[in-house]
Parts: C-alpha cells; structure tokens; sequence
C-alpha cells in the first residue's frame, strides 16, 4: 500500500504514475482546499483534476478538465448574463451536477468520490482530505480572496502575504484517510509535487492528519514541484518570493522537514542537495519533470525506490 | 394589453402569435405545475417552452427545447450512472442552472423568468402562475405519479383516473399576475390550445385566479386543443377517454363553459357549433392548427378579433 497527499494537475500526474506502478494499492489523499460552490455547484477542482488523469480522459494540453472538452452550456450561461470565468466544460458539469445532487442528499464527498472513481473505471482509491468543509483563503495585504478568485479570476494576480485554511480547525479526517495512513501494509507515504503552500498544506492542516503522517514507521518522501529555482506549473514560485522566502529546492527541504525522511530533487538541483542533506533530509536526483506517461511512471518508480532507501 | 395563459407547445405557439401582433402589450401566464427538481436542478418546463418559442430559438421539430441542442452533458451524466430519461440539452442546462442557483438565493421565479426573458430578448411579458410550488400529480388507479414520470418517464403509459395539483390550495397568484388581469387596459384574455387538464386547470388552480378572470370586464376565449376528435399534440385525447368524456370540441366547451364567453374550433369541427352555442357560448371556426409562424400570428388575430366580437 502506498499514499500519496495531492494537490492539482503536477500532484495528478505522478499519481497517476502511482496508478501504474502499483493500480489498487494506491491511495490518493487529495486537497479540498480550493473546492468552492459556483452556479450553484459544488466543485472540487483537485479531486477532479486526479479523477480525470487517472482515469485517463484528462485534457493534456491544460492538465485540467477533459479532453475533447465542449463549452456549449457555459456559452450559452455567458449569454445569459451568468459568470463565465470559471471554465467548465460540458462533459465536466455532469460530475458537478451528479455531486452537488448528492452532497445535497447528505451523502459524504468521500462515497461521491468513491462512486465517481468507479464509473470511471479508477482501480485506485482517491479520497478527499476530509469531508467537512475547508477553504483556503488568499490574504493580500489588507484583502483577502477566496482561493478560486485569486487562483482563476485574478490570475494569481496579487502578492500573497499569507493563506488560512477556513475550517480547517473544525475539520476531520475521513475515517478512510485514517485508514489509509494506519493501514498495516503501507510501505510509502509520498508527498506529491504539489504547490507546498496551496495544496500541500491544507491537506496538513486538517487536525490530525500530520500525526497520522509523521509518526507512522513508514517512510515519508516529498518530490520538489520546484526545478531550477521556478515552479514546473502555476504559482509557487511567486509564491515563495512574496513569502520572502527563496524559489528553490533548499527552501521545499525547509518546508517539509519536520515531516519528510527524504526529497526527490532534479538533477539540474543536484548542487544544493548536501544543504538539504544538512537539514537532516536524504536526497535522491533524477530528472523530475513528467512529460508523458512513461515519465510519470519512471519517477513513481524513483519515488517507491526512494522510500525503500528511507525506511532502510 | 392581453393576457394568455399557456402550458406548454400548443400554448407557446399561440403565445408567439399573440406576441407577433402585440408585442410587449403580451402577458402570458404559464403553468408550473410541471415543475420539478430533476438532478438537483429546479426544472421548469412549460416556462422554458414558451420562453424559448418567444426567443425564436425552440427547437421546431419537438416544440419543447432549443434548437441545434447537444446532448454532451447528459450523455456524460449518463456515463456517470446518472438518470438520463429526462432530455436536458447542454443550452437548455444553462437556463436550470442560472435559474436553480437564484431560487435557492432566496429569488423569486417571477423575477429570474423576467431577467431570463430580458437577456432572450422576449417583448412581452412571460409569468409564472404563481411563486408558490404547484405540482401536478398523476392519479391511476391506486398509484400516484409526479407529473414528469407520467408524461416523460412513462410516455403517458398509465391510465389517468384523476389529477391533483398539490400545493394549490397554498399558492397565491403574484402581484404581476393579479395586476396583469385586473390592468385597466386589458382586452382579451385568451385560454391558450392547451391541454385543459393539464396546463390550463393548474393555472385556474391557483385560489383567486379564477376569480380574477371570471369577473374582469373583459373577454375570454378559448382555443381548442382538440381537432377532429384528436389532439394536436399530447395526451389531451386519451386523457378525456380515459375520464370518461368524449374528445371532441363540445367537451372542451363544457369545461371551459363558466370561464370563457367564446371557443375557437376548427372548420373541421363546424357541425358542432350548435351544440357549444347550447351551452351559452359564441362559436368561431377557423382553421386552428398552426404549422409555421404566419399560422400562429393568423390564429392570434383570429382570437383578437373574437374577443371584440364577444364584448360587444
């Protein structure tokens, strides 16, 4: 059993490496963070973004969405006067409609999910963090943005100064992530390259869930989401400037120290690994970006091997 | 000013007509006790059909819908395991998506119809009977069936034995429909060709709507749905068998004969004049089934012109 902790699509991708390496035996604990109700529909852009790659209908020119995707409804929704900035796409509205429906009845985000994955035909599992309520919220000096306006609507377009985690105090993890990070049979627990701050950290900020990490006797490997001082995808970077901290690999190893044995970096950061190596982290190199399927699964590959190397 | 009321395809047709001759001096008031929440949207759908006739945009093969639809967000939600027996186009999806997310801020569907009307570009003035949920229910037998599993799900399959309009008795008409048919300048009230049992009677359903009708000091008319011994379209025909009332224009006269002051039938129906003109109601003949827009603007003058007659 492996678990891995992700965000959007650069998380979706080595977990679909994940998917190929081991199918089943994978679990997915994905952020919730930045879900947010739109038209009157609930939506879970992460959830989604891991539910389309591994199913494997994602778009690969986005990472995000469907591929082949139409827009008709939100075409005609713009006519209409409604907002449009939001992308989703036809195919893409079914999974909100069918959800909202059935968060509607009371069922939990952890059985939709579940029943999505299946119709999907997802062997893996992939779970949300928790079913109650979190919401990551932008500060930005004296303003603050719900995630999916700074994220979508602003373009990342303000500097952040910091993130809350709205409800993360009162939330819970599901008894299935408990679970997952108790199970007997569990060999690795990796830290996908995920924004740190957006979507890494509000998975950690659900009560419990760093102990069920930490403690466990069960290797913990992070993989940098930054190369050569910049993000592969989106804002973490910026991110990290604005938080006065430096764009690189060292300042990844410094986030996740207390929680991670070891970070895979790339091999182009090859020259900072002793500095990650002196916090007390291991290091293993290797070309990180995925490409294609065949990079997704040889850096699982590294990943599972990796933690081997840890757990020794 | 005229005031119409309609249920679906037939009514909407002559709702165009109508609106054709008199363009924003049009009040249509529309049943809703075909409305029902299918997938967790609020679906209107006698609304929508004359909202999208006005529009210039109804499909003209089915009457109900949008024209060129596609069906890409129902096929997925099918994939999905999702209902798909009832037809939800992915423009029409974009009309129960706006609409549902405004009700359930608290909007009234009286406001959200006219905002949806204004950004259709729709003259006239399209009404919902009341804010108040009516719903239509099927009795057969024993059983009883929400309106849409008896006219879309079972195709009309059952055997209707009586109707009930649940929450009628509650609903109060709104202040629009109340000022509508008491407007001092009204002309002509006109009961669209519409199924009597089913799109009509709920509107008369409503307390005080009769009532605001019958004492106006103005005419009302009435169009046949039935031609022939048939109905146009729908189950007007088999539902009257079924009650044991013949299908034919003199039984439509019969119902409608202590509202309405005339009926429009059919040149085919011309031998039963006497019959209607018996029951104290003035006869007019024309040919009343409307193929293309120039038919339904001449049956709409049509109506106008014997509503005149019938004040005098």
């Amino acid at each position: 059993m492996i678990v891995a902790l992700a965000g959007g699509v650069g998380g979706a991708k080595l977990a679909d490496g994940l998917a190929q390496c081991v199918g089943e035996d994978l679990t997915v604990i994905v952020n919730t963070g930045d879900d947010f109700e739109h038209l009157g529909l609930h939506i879970s852009p992460d959830l989604d973004t891991v539910m389309y790659t591994l199913a494997g209908i994602a778009n690969p020119a986005t990472g995000w969405g469907i591929a082949g995707e139409t827009w008709t409804t939100l075409e005609q929704i713009a006519r209409l006067g409604g907002p449009d900035w939001f992308k989703l796409g036809d195919r893409d509205l079914a999974t909100h409609i069918l959800r909202t429906q059935r968060l509607r009845a009371g069922e939990r985000l952890t059985d939709i999910t579940t029943s999505l994955c299946r119709t999907l035909g997802i062997a893996a599992r992939i779970l949300p963090m928790s079913d109650d309520p979190v919401r990551t919220v932008v500060q930005s000096g004296s303003e603050q943005y719900p995630f999916q306006d700074y994220f979508v609507r602003l373009q990342c377009g303000v500097p952040v100064t910091a993130l809350h985690f709205e409800g993360a105090a009162a939330a819970r993890p599901s008894r299935e992530v408990t679970a997952a990070l108790t199970d007997t049979s569990l060999t690795a627990i990796i830290l996908c390259p995920s924004n740190p701050y957006l979507s890494i950290d509000p998975i950690l900020a659900v009560p419990g869930l760093r102990e069920l990490i930490r403690p466990a006797d069960v290797p913990v490997v992070a993989v940098s989401p930054i190369i050569g001082g910049a993000a592969v995808k989106g804002p973490a970077a910026k991110i990290m400037t604005e938080l006065d901290v430096k764009p690189s690999v060292a300042t990844v190893a410094a986030h996740y120290k207390e929680l991670a044995d070891g970070l895979m970096i790339d091999t182009v950061d090859a020259a900072l690994a002793p500095e990650i190596e002196a916090m007390g982290m291991r290091v293993r190199t290797a070309p990180i970006l995925m490409r294609d399927a065949q990079d997704r699964r040889r850096l699982a590959a590294e990943c599972i091997a990796f933690a081997k190397e840890c757990a020794l």
